[in-house]
C-alpha cells in the first residue's frame, strides 16, 4: 500500500518526484484493476496541479456518487449510464485546491445504497470489499491509491476500511461538504475519507480543511470506552475476540480501558436511523422512483417503497429520538476521549452479492461522530478485521490521533 | 390574484374545473409576463397530472434555483445557459405528486444571491420584486400563479413576498427537500412557498408533506412578542408604523401583545450568518469559481473570495454562535405563541438593480425558525409593506395559524 503521508514527505524532501509516483500508481492499476475493478473511470491524462499544492500532486479517486466534469458520474445506477455532470462537487474542487491529482472516479454500490458493484477485495477476491465506498476502499488497499474519497450513510466509509484493512475516517457530520453527492439521505449522509494507515487520512483531511488534524508523533494514550452496544451478539466470535485483542493491546500500552453501557436511548436511536434514512431516500430518489423504477435495483425499490410508508409523524419521532440520543453524548464521553467498538459484524463476506451490514455503523453515522476504523487485526481466514474508534462530534482530531496510536500499538505487538 | 385554497375548494364542488383554470392562467402569462419578466421557461403543454391528485392539477411555477428534466435549470446564471438537468428536484416530484401541474420555472437572482434578474414589480414595474426569489414572488402577485416555490438562504422568500404583497412561507429548516436545490449554503438553504394569503400556503405545504398544517377558520387570538431586533432604526418609518399598526390591531382583536427585546446573542448570530453564508458558498461554487469566475457577478465573485479569506476557526466560532442562539428560543417562546417583526426594511426598492435587505430575515434563517409574510399594509407610495410572523421551531401550524388570523385582521380594518 502507498503512504500518502510518507510520499507528500518523500516529495517535499526531494526524495522522489510526483511524476514517479503517478507513474508507479498507473502501473499498479494496469496490474491489479482487471481483477479488483475498483474503478469506474480512470483519466491516464489527468490534468496535474501545480507542484505548489499541499498534496504535492498525489492521486486520488472520487467514490463515482459524487459529480465530476471531466469524468462520467454514474453513481453506481444504470439510470445514469455516461451521465457526464455540468460541475464538479465542493470535495473534488477541495481536492484539487489542495494540490491532488484526481485520477479515477471509483465504484460505488446502487445510489451507495446495498446493490453491490463488481468490486472484489485485494485481500482475497472471492471476497467483498464492502461497500458502498467499494472501489474507493479496494483501491487503497490494492495500492491503485494512496488516497480515495468515499460516503458513509448506513456504515460506507468504516465497512469496508475493515473488510479491506485499511483506515477509513468518517469526520463529524458537515465537516466536508456533500454538494454535489447524489443524495441519499440529507440527515445521514457524510463524506469519508480512505488511506493506508491513520496518519495517512488525518494528513488528507489537515489539507483538505486547512484544520488541525494532523496526527504528530507523539500521543498520549487515551482513555478508551468499550463498547458492545445491544447488537454485541450479532458480532462474529472473530470479531468480538478482536476487540477484545485491541482492548488488551490498549490497556497493556498504558491506556486506560473501561467498559461502557449504551443507554437504551441509543437502541432506539440505532432503529430511528433506518427510519429516517428510508423516509429521506423516497423523497432523495423520487424522481428515479417516479420515472425510472424499473431500473432501481428490488432492495432500493423496496426500501423506497417502505420509505413512503413512513409517516411525516413517525418520521419526526425518529429525529426526536435522534436529537435527544446526541445530546446525552456529553454524559457518554464524559469520562473517556473515544469509544472502542466493531467496525463490522466480522470480516468481508464470501461473494460479491452482498457488501456486508451497517448494523454497527449506523448508530454513530446518525449521531455525527467522527468515527476511525483502525485496521492491522487479521481474523482465522487471513481477513482483516478492524475496530473503530468513535469520538465526540467536533472533536476529530483527538478521534483521529486515538486511532492512530490504537493502530501502533496494534502493529507492534508481538 | 388566484387563492389556491379557493380553487381547490371550487374544482373538488365542481364549481369549475381544472382547464379552465389552467387557460386563466396562461391567459394572464400572455397579457402580463412581457411586462413583468417572472419566468425563465413556460411549458405551455406541461403534461397534466391524474385529476385524482390532492392539489386538482393546480398550475406552479419552480424557482429556477431547482433542478428539472424538462425545463432549463439555468440557476440564473449565465454560466449554466441552456443546461438540462437530468433528473426532477425532490420538491419538484412532491409538487407531482400532490396533483400539481409544473408550467414553469420562475426567474432568480444568480445562484439565489444578490445580482438581480429581470423581474419587475407587479405593483409598480418600476420597483424591485425583491429576490432571490423575485420570479416566484411576483408571477403570485400579477395572477399568473396561485403557487410558486422559492428558497431562503438570507431573506428570500419573506422579502419579495413582503415587497409583492403576497404570502410567503418559510418553513422550519429542512420541513421541504432542498435535494436538486443548485446549494448556496447547506446550512441555511431553506425551501419555501408563495401563494396569495396564508391559507394558500398552508395548504400547499400540507398537501405537499402530508403534514396537519392547514389552517382552520376557526383560530384563537395568539400571543404576540413584537421585536424590534439590534436594526430598528433599520427599517423606514412607514415600515415601523405598519408593524406597530398590525401589532395595534391584532391587540384590539383579542391578541396579548407584549414587546420582547432579544438577548446580545442574537445580535451575535445575526453576525454570525454572513460568516457562515460566505464559507459555505465558496464551497458549493467552488467550482463556478474555480473555472468560470469570469461570468461570475462582482457582487458574487467579491462575497465568494470574502468565503475563502473565512478561517475554519471564524466558520466553527459562527457555528457555536449559532447553536447557542438556537438553544435560547424556548426561552424568547415562552410566554410567546410567535413573534412579529418588519419582513424587510421597508417597500421594494425603486429600480431593477438591488432586490433589497435580508437585514430582517437572517437570523430567522439561521435559527431555522418558521416565518411567515403577512401581506395586506400598504406605504406611502402604494407599495406593500409586509410584516413577519416567526414561531418557534417544529411549531409551524401554530406559525402559520398566527398569520393567518392576523391577515384576517389586517384585511378586517375599516
Amino acid at each position: 500500500m502507498l503512504s500518502a503521508a510518507k510520499l507528500v514527505a518523500d516529495i517535499r524532501a526531494g526524495k522522489t518526484r510526483i511524476g514517479e509516483t503517478l507513474a508507479q500508481v498507473f502501473d499498479t492499476i494496469d496490474a491489479e484493476e482487471e481483477l479488483i475493478g475498483a474503478f469506474e473511470a480512470i483519466d491516464h491524462g489527468a490534468a496535474r496541479p501545480p507542484a505548489t499544492g499541499a498534496l504535492c500532486g498525489l492521486p486520488v479517486g472520487i467514490k463515482d456518487i459524487f459529480d465530476t466534469a471531466d469524468m462520467p458520474s454514474t453513481y453506481g445506477s444504470p439510470i445514469y449510464a455516461g451521465h457526464m455532470a455540468r460541475t464538479d462537487a465542493a470535495i473534488v474542487s477541495l481536492c484539487r485546491r489542495a494540490g491532488a491529482t484526481v485520477i479515477g472516479k471509483t465504484v460505488t454500490t446502487e445510489f451507495a445504497f446495498m446493490h453491490a458493484g463488481r468490486t472484489r477485495n485485494p485481500h482475497n477476491p472471492a471476497y467483498s470489499p464492502g461497500g458502498s465506498s467499494s472501489g474507493s476502499a479496494a483501491a487503497v488497499a490494492a495500492g491503485m491509491l494512496p488516497l480515495a474519497v468515499g460516503t458513509q450513510t448506513g456504515g460506507s466509509v468504516v465497512r469496508p476500511a475493515s473488510f479491506c484493512g485499511i483506515a477509513g475516517y468518517k469526520p463529524t457530520f458537515g465537516l466536508l461538504p456533500t454538494v454535489g453527492m447524489k443524495t441519499f439521505s440529507w440527515t445521514l449522509d457524510t463524506v469519508g475519507l480512505f488511506g493506508a494507515g491513520v496518519v495517512d487520512v488525518a494528513l488528507f483531511a489537515a489539507l483538505l480543511t486547512g484544520r488541525d488534524l494532523e496526527v504528530s508523533e507523539e500521543i498520549s494514550p487515551p482513555r478508551i470506552g468499550v463498547v458492545e452496544t445491544h447488537l454485541w451478539n450479532e458480532a462474529s466470535g472473530e470479531m468480538r475476540a478482536a476487540v477484545g485483542e485491541a482492548a488488551r493491546l490498549a490497556a497493556a500500552a498504558g491506556a486506560r480501558v473501561e467498559t461502557l453501557q449504551l443507554a437504551g436511548t441509543y437502541a432506539d436511536a440505532f432503529a430511528a436511523h433506518q427510519v429516517i434514512q428510508d423516509f429521506e431516500a423516497n423523497l432523495a430518489l423520487s424522481y428515479e422512483r417516479d420515472n425510472h423504477s424499473d431500473e432501481l435495483s428490488a432492495i432500493l425499490r423496496e426500501t423506497l417503497d417502505a420509505g413512503d410508508a413512513i409517516t411525516p409523524e413517525a418520521y419526526d419521532a425518529a429525529q426526536a429520538t435522534a436529537r435527544s440520543a446526541r445530546h446525552g453524548l456529553g454524559k457518554l464521553f464524559a469520562d473517556v476521549d473515544v469509544i472502542l467498538t466493531p467496525s463490522a459484524p466480522g470480516a468481508a463476506p464470501e461473494g460479491l452479492g452482498s457488501t456486508g451490514s451497517s448494523i454497527f455503523n449506523r448508530l454513530w453515522t446518525l449521531m455525527g461522530t467522527p468515527a476511525v476504523n483502525v485496521p492491522g487485526l487479521v481474523g482465522d481466514k487471513g481477513l482483516p478485521l478492524g475496530v473503530q474508534i468513535v469520538g465526540p462530534v467536533r472533536v476529530d482530531k483527538t478521534t483521529l490521533a486515538a486511532a492512530a496510536w490504537l493502530e501502533r500499538v496494534i502493529a507492534a505487538r508481538s
